[in-house]
Formats: structure tokens, C-alpha cells, sequence
């Protein structure tokens, strides 16, 4: 699969497990051994559910044995604050499917990634509009508490700027407070435009060393924080390489009539094309991202709905329509 | 001239009047009447000031006639505080030449773009670290102000957030508290990856429309404000358009050796190409933009780079050794 | 009235028109000649509208003749946001009752203050919370419009920032752009620490020279900006000087059974107390503030509250079960 | 002691050493058993240094055994960053005396407090300002890291962001990373206003609990953390209490030549001043605090000397002259 091959050179990850599902599927559609995927539609867009049932499917997904919940909706994008309740809801809903929760679990939510960089700064955004709760079953008394699980937050930043790895500060935390659920929220880079802001992956494999659009070395995920770890994910980039070869890709559709030239262009080793590409993108080479331009309102949408799903998912006691007065 | 043609399709503008220059200019580097080049070097890169001397210039050049300075230097992109002093002093010398002073001129410098997106908030940025100085001319003693001049400072925020055209207010604080100057900081589109946060441009013309990465309608120039306007500009985005354009040309040249591929890739309308790229982009179009992962930083160093030229420019009374003491 | 005489001479204006009003009427409740004072009550607290009818009146309270409306509820300071809500749509009915509005008006709102300090950020983090619409009556569809009126809104920081009084800035736009109402909002100084963040003023007469917890030396009213201005202001700090004040006033009641002690307490000139209070502020004067720890968390809340009451009385097409979702 | 009762009613702390000390000391100026003070003066203040020798000197002093050191200069609140650099060498020369460093030490600083409550942000600027270096040591080349040690900064936010006790967050991660010396920047209460803003305390024994003015429940020093802890405070605020009770003296001094009327000063019980007190501030009570209105620029311009000196006393391979680049 050239197109694979070729993001491998370059360096690039896609960050959904959908994107990764369709591109093996590849035009023909056809069955992927240890992988399942469900379809289930509501009124602003779709939730596709792949699993991967084994190891089989495991090693050609490239990731990890889990379910990977993609919510997809346009409306995201739309500024229409209705439609991103309606949306809340319905990711609340799922995530009460998802998360792992006892009556008196603690829930860590994390917000990783840089938030003085716009399109880093979804997780951080999200865990500021979410409400910490834990202080109050230790300090306040237990009417304030009635209908809430003790959750704690945190944005602990990104390597560059407190020089310490996102995982180890969390980590030391988790073996410090003892959380029964980290839930861990971060921005990713998709593999076409269209994905950006439009879609929520949420992954019951937490993250593995290599995701999300920042340099997260170490993976957050249960085998190396010892609790069961959901991750979170939007995509709010494209690597600049994808634009690149999808107008070469293009290009090619068009010229392909011409004598020969099918030849040739399939004849091309992804390193000629990578060579080619990053021709373009120097001296940036696999750091240049694609956003739109209104990407921090985006950014400020989106963190607001996973807030409000995570409140209804994690706090039994607080109706669907007050919801926002708990937001931050 | 292909490439101008399909950007002004895409409704694609070049910010930087020395890349339209070389886009002119092309391979054959052949002189562009009615315009003057003229280069200098110092230890960290070059300036390159382009004159566009009469009408004959500005209709082939599409810019305004006066003076485009544009210094060049990898060494913003670097992480290293001496070099940029270095830049910055060699800026403010630039400036003093350039800027039309008088010793009791006041100065209003506003910062354009929005705050909220990092490679909007060069502007608003650069604001932030200049220190506003006419106050003291209205309320304090004499020696407060010894060797300054009279500065004040705005970062008007964009239409999206204000309701209010960014000229509109600018116009009504011109007239209210009449400056002798404008200088209006501004982050740029580029047409090449390697321009991103390596480039500044000084413009006497100021703001004509359409220029710019945000929606800035009406011209922000001697024209419309009635006082000398400097703009001040430095590319930190190229639009995802040109990545992709760029990358079809790669393919291009690669594959010329084709038997007819030249004839056949020569005869595509700039619409058809056009079309292609808006396929890649879709649902964006030329809404989204390519930055380097770092924006951020390097536009928080930009910023303080211009906010020290501008400082030693216009207070002569400090001495370079002290222009750090003297930024917000 | 020798209260009135010391924070004269310590330099202390009181805001509150209803604080001038209760010291003047002192303990014997005697009504003041060209004032009327009207009592409402709601669930969460009162409403106290004071009207000076007259010159004399005016003379009497040292303000312009107008309506000073003050919503007073300590439920601004507790953290239920359900009672956040009602507190704000019972002030949108009142602010629709005083707003001189009509269906194509078009309104500014500016935020005074300084968003850097915490107690002065109540102006700039209410405007920053409401919508501006302006721009979609020049530029979008006008199904997009319905129910909406033309807001632009505005923070333009203040002198120490920009070097610009704050007047002017507003004058030069409202000049430009000619909205037909001024709505200024601004964070005050009280003459009780329990009036701190429980007390919002809305007044006809905008805002005059001295007023505010910053410096504002241009009144910002009809008689300066030739258009209604509506000034919406809650106190969030004290002078230090009035605890000092109050505090002696506390150990003069507990001593003035010693023989003799009224007489000496009374013949005590306010220029004496003054200077005993100066000495116990020096170095930093009249220039001292008190507020509550929690101060930015209020400042947040009660910011949204009056953007969610301005959004409901400034735009009759959002029915306020949906207001949260116009706030930005 | 009738002050030191009074405070301890109120539920108020002196925090800075000399403050206690010279309480304790009186106006009789006698020596306090196991406790030195010892004073050095430089060109903009003095330093002074509290020694707690033994138990004996910490039961009277109410503090752990070690040294406090205090600069003291009013150029920390004055506009002039000539003076703030001085400062900030003296500062960063004592440190070095100070800290217990090798070359090879491993430093973590945290930045303590609410970074959205200005008087309490001291730390988390003071952080931001700071440069981390521990990744270079991780991931890049030798000569990157020439004259620098190995640094990681955390601001960790506050318990009712984050619902985690501050505490349990850093002992989490020094328990994960193992620094060799944990620095805590805080912000304080003083004792007077005077002391706002032109302090800065170091004390070798770390933060006890009930220190500074936040919430702040477990001691972060070496019994907690297991490494030696250096805490950098700064007074910010004054409690209104103080502040009370000072114009309490004030006035009873004047009065104090009325017969009989010492007497029955002196038979007030603290309790009695402090219901008062109590009166006054009603319903903050002691939540209240005091700062001057320009809070944040004199806490950017005190967190910008407190890195200063960090940088210099922590890095030997950066020279004073250069030290400005290497702030955040």
C-alpha cells in the first residue's frame, strides 16, 4: 500500500483509527481479519465503532486490541451552539457506554498538548471549562457532593516548556492520588481537510507512544499507568506532506489518459515522492501543519461539547439541561 | 504568467512585495520597469528594498508606489536571544531611515490580527511588549520623558469579534487624537514554506485591501487615514494552496521526461488546476493555512523583535544596550 | 457630615449612588429634597431604583439627575449558577425597561478597566463573554439576523496601556461608526466590603469624571459622546482607607462610656483622622485596595451574568432558556 | 504579646521571618534566645538574615530551624528596570550561596498560586518566565547544554482548579523524576503595607503549612518531599485585618493623653478587637486582603527578578549581562 508506505517515510502517523480502517479497506471494501466496525447514525452525523477483536487485527491496524469510537458531524464546525448541545448529549451518552464507573470512582482528566499554540490547545481548553470536584469529598459536606463523582484535572503542558515528559508528571500523579480512570484529552492530525474539527475519536487503548500532533514519547495508557486509560481525540490538523500528495494524486487522475504516463507515476518509489515533497516543505519538512484559519473558535467550540459530555457522562446528578451552568 | 493567474483564481494574495518581484522577474531575471532593487547585507542575512518608482511599476507590480524594505534572516527562526538583539538592532537603524520623525512626533502604533489565533497575534503581540509613552507627555514631569517620544499604542481586535471594521477604528482614533504617524504591525501570508518567520517587511505604502491573513477590508494607508502609514509585516503562514500547487510543479518536472507530459501539463487551464487543489481542500478552500509546529514561540520572539527595533527607532534617548529594560 | 468631609480629603469618591444616598439620609432616614428612592423586590434580592429629579437634588448627591437602578442580591457571590441565571434575567427585564432602544438601533458596548489586574477586569471580561452582531448586517444573509439588534463591543484598555485616555478612544469611534447607544460597563470602588460582588448599578447618566476604580478623567455621558450612555457597574474592591476609617469608628462606639471620650473622639478634625489613616497605608495611599481571595472567580461570574442580561434586552429574537449558548 | 494573640484570633500568619521577629523583638529591641539576625547592606537595600538556631528559638520564633533571608528594597516597586536588573543580581548571588547545588544537580521549580487571581500569580509567572533545560539533557547535544544544569519548572495551579491538593501533585512528581532540589515560588502575606512588593524572602526550611495565602494544607518542604526545599515568597498582600487593627493603634495613640482612657484601652481583650474587626469585614471575614492597584505590573516586574536570579544563580555558563535573553 503505497499511500501507507509513503506517510511512513515521511513520518506521519494518522492519528484515527477510522482513517487507518479506510485506507486498508481501500477501494474494494473489503473485510479487515480481526477488525469490526459498526455504523450508527443520530441527527447531526454518524458513530462508527472499530474494534480490533486480536492481535491479528492489531498488527495490520497498527494499534493496539480496543474500541475506537468515532463521533463524525459536520455540525461541529457550524456556529450553532444547539447543535453542539445536541452533540454534547449524544457523546455524553456514548462515553456512559464507554467509561469504565463505579458510584465512588475518581476520574483524572488530563489535558495534554501546548496551550499557547492554537491547535495544540484543545486538551488544555477542555479540562479549564471542566469542573474539579475531587476537594469537595474531602473538605465540603455531603449535600454539595449529592449526584457527583470525585473528578481532578490537569494541564501539565508539553516538554519544551516545563522540560519534564507529559507521562512522567502524570504518572507520579496517578501512583500519588490513585485514580480509578485517567481520561486523557488531546488534539490530533488527520489524514484529509474534511476530518478537521468534524470529528471525536474516543479510544478505550489510552495513547501509545507516536500520537497526537505534539512529541508525546511516552505512551498514557494502561500498561504504563497502571488503570485503565480513555483517550479523547479531535483532529485539528493535517500534516502539510498529506496536501502535498493529495494534489500530486490529483495531478495524476487527470494526466492518467495520457500514453504511458500510468506507467510512470506508478513506477515512482514513495522515496522519490517523499523527496519531492519535502522539497516543498523545507526547511519545516514533517513540522508544517494545515488549519483553518478560524481554527482558535473551533478549538474553543469543541473543547466546550467534550466538557459537557464528560460533566453528563461523569456526574449522574446534574440534568442534561443545566449542564452548561457546571461548565467552567 | 501561470502561477499569478491561478493564485489570483484561488484568491491567493502575495503579501511580500520582494516575492511578487521575483515572480515577475522569473528565471530569466529580467528587469520590471518602473521598479528598483536594491540589496545589502549584514551579519545575520540581507535587505532587500524594492522601489516601485511610478505608475508603470505599481500596475505591473499591483501594489501602491514607495518603498518595500524586507529583511531577511534565518537567525528569527533561531532559538538564540544574542542574534536576535542583533536583527533587532539592525531593524530599528533601518527604521530611522525609514520612518518620517520629527522630534515631537507622536507616534500610534496599532497591532493587527486577533489575539486568540497564534498566527494572527503578531500584532496584538508586538503591541503588547511596546511601551506607550504620550500619557507622560500629558501628566508627568519633564524628566520622565527626556529622549522619548510620544507613542501610543492599540491592538483594535478583528471584525469577528468587534463588530467594527479594524480601519473604522483606527480612522476614529486618527482623527481624534491626530498622530503624525501610523505604524501598522501585521502578520503576512507568504508564497514559500522557507519565507515563514524569516522575512520582515517594512512597507511606506502601509495597508492596502486584501492584504494581510485576516479580513481587512478597507486599506489602512495615507490614503484613507490622512497620515504617513508604515507597515510592518512578517509572513507566519502560507496558504495551503500553494503547498499543493507547489507540489503538482514537483511532480511536474519529474516527470517531463514523458514522451508529450510537457505539452499535456502545459495546455491545463489555471481553472482546471484551480478546481483540483479546491477538491484537496475541500471543505476549507483558501480558508486553510500551513505554520510550522512552533508558531508560537517564534512568534512571541518575532514580536519582541519588532517591539525592540520600534523602541530604539523612536525613543533616542535609549541606548541599545538598555532597549530590553524598556519592552512590556 | 463629617464621613462625606474625610473621603473628600483622602480622595475617595463613593460609586454607588444608593451608598451616597443611605449616607446622607444617615440614621434618622430623612427624605432627601429632588430624590425618590423606589423599593423592589425579586427572588434572589431587590431592586433600589434612586431617581434625582432636579438640580437640587443633583447638588445635594453629587451626580447628574438621572435613574441610578441597583440590583442587589449576595447571590452574585454564591456559586449556583442556576441563581446566576435568574439574577441575570431578571436584570435583562430591568435593562429592557431602561434601555432607550429601537428595532434598528445599533448599540456599543465598551468594557473599561484593565484586563490585567484582577478586581479591574470586570469590563473587558463582560464584553469579551458578549456577541457582536454589527458586522452580520453588513455582511451576512438576513435570515442570519433575525431577532438580532446591531451590537459592536470593545475593550480599549486604559492609559497606563495605551497612552490614550480612555474617552477619547470611545469618542473617536463612536464618532465614526454612530451607534446610537453607549453602554459602559466598569468595575467600582464601595463604601462597604458587603457591598463587594453583590451589587450591580445601572445608571442613565453614564459616567462622570472621578468615578471607577481606575483613572477615567473624561466623563464617558451624553454631554461627551453626543449619544445615551448607559453605565452598568459593580463594585469589587473597598479603599483600604474606609476599613481603616471604620475600624476606629468601631472602638470609638465600644469606648464612649470613658468619661469625656465622645467630646475628644468629636472634636477630632477628619484632616486628623486622615493623616492617622495615611500613616497606616504609606507608602501606597489612597492607592490601597481590599478584595475578597475569590475576587477573579466573582469577576467571571457576575462578567457572564451581566453579558447574558445585556444579550437577552439587546436582542428580543433569543428567548432566554437559550441565552448561554450566545455567550461567547 | 497583645498583637501576636490578636493575629492568631483572626486566623492571620505573618509569614515573612522578620516580620515575626521584629514583633517579637519589640520596641525594646531585646534579643530573641536561639535566634541571629544578621544585616548587609548593597546599593538599592539591605539583606537581612534570621537564623533559627535551635528549638528553642523555633518555638519562640513559630518556624522551623534555618535561614530566612530578606531583600528589602522599595526599588522593586519602582518603574526602573536598571534598578530591577541590580536587584536581580544581588538576589542571584545570594542564591548561590544559598542553594545547595553540584554541577550535576537536577532543579525543580514550581511557580505556586492561581494564576488567574493577580495578587496570588507571583509563582506561576515567576515559572513562566523561567527556562526549562532538563529535556537538552535528555535529547540534545552536548554543546546545547554547555554551562547550564538540568531545570524543570511546574506551575500545578491551585485545589479548586484542580481539585488535588498542591502538594500531592509535586510530591508525585518528585517522587517520579528525583530532583535534587525542589525551589517553591510563592506569594506572601505581610504585616504592613510597606512590605508589599518590596521584599523577597528566602527561607532554606521550605513552605510549613498555613504559609502564603492561598490554601495551602501540607507542608511542602524536606520532611514532605524528601529533598531540600528553598521557598522564594514575596508579600503581594496585606490582610484587611491589619490593616483595621494599625488604624485601631493609630487613633488609641492620639487619644491616649484623655484621662483614664490608657487604661481602658489596655483592658480590651483581643477577642473584643477582634469581633470589631470581625464587624468591619463582614461577610469575608479574613478572605479579605489589600494591594495596591498596580498589583500586576509590580508582580510581572518581581517574577521577572525572581528569574532573573534563578537563571544566573542556577546556569554558571550564562553571563549577567545576557541573563534578559534567556527569560521566557
Amino acid at each position: 500500500m503505497k499511500k501507507n508506505e509513503l506517510y511512513q517515510l515521511m513520518g506521519i502517523n494518522l492519528d484515527l483509527a477510522v482513517e487507518a480502517h479506510d485506507l486498508l479497506r481501500g477501494d474494494t471494501g473489503r473485510e479487515i481479519p480481526g477488525v469490526k466496525e459498526d455504523v450508527e447514525t443520530f441527527a447531526q452525523g454518524t458513530i462508527k465503532t472499530i474494534t480490533i477483536l486480536n492481535e491479528q487485527g492489531a498488527t495490520i491496524m497498527g494499534r493496539a486490541p480496543g474500541s475506537y469510537v468515532t463521533l463524525e458531524s459536520t455540525g461541529l464546525r457550524e456556529n450553532n451552539k444547539m447543535v453542539h448541545k445536541n452533540i454534547g448529549e449524544v457523546l455524553g451518552e456514548k462515553l456512559k457506554e464507554i467509561l469504565p464507573l463505579q458510584d465512588d470512582s475518581t476520574i483524572l482528566i488530563v489535558g495534554l498538548g501546548n496551550w499557547q499554540a492554537t491547535p495544540d490547545a484543545l486538551g488544555p481548553k477542555a479540562v479549564e471549562y471542566s469542573m474539579a470536584t475531587r476537594h469537595l469529598f474531602h473538605y465540603a459536606p455531603e449535600e454539595l457532593r449529592q449526584g457527583l463523582r470525585s473528578v481532578c484535572v490537569l494541564a501539565p503542558g508539553v516538554l519544551g516548556i516545563t522540560g519534564i515528559e507529559t507521562a512522567e508528571i502524570i504518572k507520579g500523579i496517578v501512583e500519588r492520588i490513585k485514580p480509578d480512570l485517567l481520561i486523557a484529552i488531546d488534539a490530533l492530525a488527520a489524514g484529509s481537510v474534511e476530518r478537521i474539527n468534524s470529528t471525536i475519536q474516543v479510544a478505550t487503548t489510552g495513547i501509545s507512544p507516536g500520537s497526537g500532533i505534539g512529541n508525546k514519547r511516552t505512551g498514557i495508557n494502561q500498561e504504563t499507568m497502571g488503570i485503565p486509560v480513555i483517550a479523547i481525540g479531535v483532529p485539528t490538523v493535517v500534516h502539510a506532506g498529506i496536501i502535498a500528495h493529495q494534489a500530486m494524486e490529483k495531478l495524476f487522475e487527470h494526466l492518467r489518459t495520457t500514453p504511458h504516463l500510468r506507467d510512470v507515476y506508478q513506477s515512482l518509489q514513495p522515496v522519490a515522492i517523499g523527496q519531492m515533497i519535502n522539497q516543498v516543505l523545507e526547511p519545516f519538512g514533517g513540522q508544517l501543519m494545515v488549519t483553518p484559519k478560524e481554527i482558535d473558535e473551533q478549538i474553543t467550540n469543541t473543547a466546550k461539547i467534550i466538557a459537557m459530555a464528560l460533566t453528563l457522562a461523569l456526574h449522574p446528578g446534574i440534568p442534561p439541561q443545566e449542564v452548561e451552568h457546571y461548565l467552567h
